[in-house]
């Protein structure tokens, strides 16, 4: 199979890992770490459901490759991940040595890749990546979209029914 | 107490955390999490012990305190820390929100407060902080520069050993 066949298949099942977030009530964020064409660690955005801040779908995945790695260092690896990494998750994959990233949307509001800053590619660090973007762009950010026109929608019912009581008493 | 006296009192107990990390064979970081004028979470790097490439100390006094608090939402906190935070770290203490932050030594190799980028005052993210800098820098960033002196030395002992032994075979 070709490198970009591959990359659209673990990229598919990034997207499979947003919608697992989206379920129960997470911001749509999913990463894959893969390994000799292996899937070694697969997360979801957790951060509402763990109250823990750092809790984002790359920097678990980082986590679990490093346990199954046995190693820090995750070279050889390629971290798929729907929305392009925040400052945190650009940091953790500069701090595992990963040496491809390919990531689907960008984020204007807090990407690091590009839209804000390039910190994967700024050479004064020890470590510098190969970044693809815009795989499967579209799918990621719709997924995104979704859930947050959803969860204005589900706001606005809610404050229409808080009104709708208040008048009633 | 004022304010900058209990920031030496909290920058001291960074300092030790810092001490721990050497005595295992760790590069010496430390830091401290404050909230209400109590210590709520303290930690101090494991990278290498934990082989797990996130481990870095204000990383874990970060999710400690999460855990402390019941919320990723870190309001009213200080963090401490011996050296300037590297990107993974200065991004999670965007995310976290913690609104203040105090560190001892800077990182002109890897700093992301002031060195190399501003992440923690930049408008553009949804959050910013309070940023103090050079609190008994010269102790943190003497602990840094004792830590790799002697492993440099150690190192160099190793290297003479093997190829003393060679030369006796």
């Amino acid at each position: 199979m070709e490198q970009t066949d591959k990359d659209y298949q673990f990229m598919l099942v990034a997207i499979e890992e947003a919608k697992k977030a989206a379920k129960i009530g997470e911001v749509p964020i999913g990463a894959v770490i893969v390994y000799k064409d292996e899937i070694i660690a697969r997360a979801h955005n957790l951060r509402e459901t763990s109250q823990n801040a750092v809790t984002h779908a790359e920097l678990m995945a980082i986590q679990d490759a490093c346990q199954v790695i046995g190693s820090w260092r995750l070279e050889e690896t390629t971290l798929y991940v729907t929305l392009e990494p925040c400052p945190m998750c650009a940091g953790a994959i500069l701090q595992s040595r990963i040496p491809r990233v390919v990531y689907g949307a960008r984020d204007p509001k807090a990407g690091c890749a590009h839209s804000l800053y390039e910190l994967l590619s700024d050479s004064r660090f020890n470590h510098e990546c190969e970044v693809k973007e815009g795989l499967l762009a579209e799918e990621c950010g719709q997924m995104l979209t979704d859930f947050f026109r959803a969860l204005r929608e589900r706001k606005r019912a809610e404050k229409l029914a808080k009104k709708t009581n208040t008048e009633e008493i």
